[in-house]
């Protein structure tokens, strides 16, 4: 069975979506650590990120580079955090985390629930943020 | 000043090495959250990872790969995970972590303490394993 993030790709499922090109997705975690936490994903589902073979990975890292880019230029924070944390949804989300504190990269707390416009809105300020 | 990890990359202060090319360097965090935690860098002093260059970024996430692999290898876990906190030392450390529960990538927790016999073996098992 496609996961999750498949069946967002594929837009059986609606998200916010950041950005997208040919193989690799962005969108807002729906259960942010901190306001405009996303998620960048292959298009192709692999469950471990480091299994991706090495075109794939550095292809993988680098469009999380332009989207933390893009985060950082609209975003209050200092800068991006990521985390690969691995055992949750099967397919190898890379978080991307606008952090002002170290505890904004505490995913063991409380998480955010943000209102849908405001997601939205944050979604739609980095997605016009990014530069292919 | 150089960052504590130059002086480390340059010897001037010990460490338990795992791996090291031309250009990357990786080795235990002295405070590890989980057994086996490594710290990998750029030898290249650059605060913030999403300032490297194109090229500098994707040799050092390739670099962190290789490190990764080894660290699956000999490690007990289920995985490795990965992060890039950024608001520690200002040298852009991708922290990996050999993870068996999501907890275990908890960076908010008490740290762990190892004797230096364990840190010293633990190193060596996965430089032994790391292939360039």
């Amino acid at each position: 069975m496609a996961s999750i993030f498949s069946r967002i790709v594929a837009g059986e499922i609606p998200c916010y979506k950041v950005a997208e090109d040919e193989k690799y997705f962005a969108f807002l975690d729906i259960s942010p650590v901190a306001k405009g936490h996303t998620l960048v994903i292959p298009k192709h589902e692999v469950d471990y990120i480091f299994d991706l073979d090495d075109e794939e990975y550095a292809g993988l890292t680098a469009f999380a580079k332009k989207v933390a880019t893009a985060m950082r230029k609209v975003m209050p924070c200092k800068r991006i955090g990521g985390a690969v944390l691995g055992l949750e949804v099967p397919h190898t989300p890379i978080h991307l985390v606008p952090i002002t504190r170290e505890s904004d990269m505490n995913f063991f707390k409380e998480k955010l629930s943000l209102p849908a416009d405001e997601m939205a809105e944050i979604a739609r300020k980095i997605a016009e943020a990014v530069e292919y």
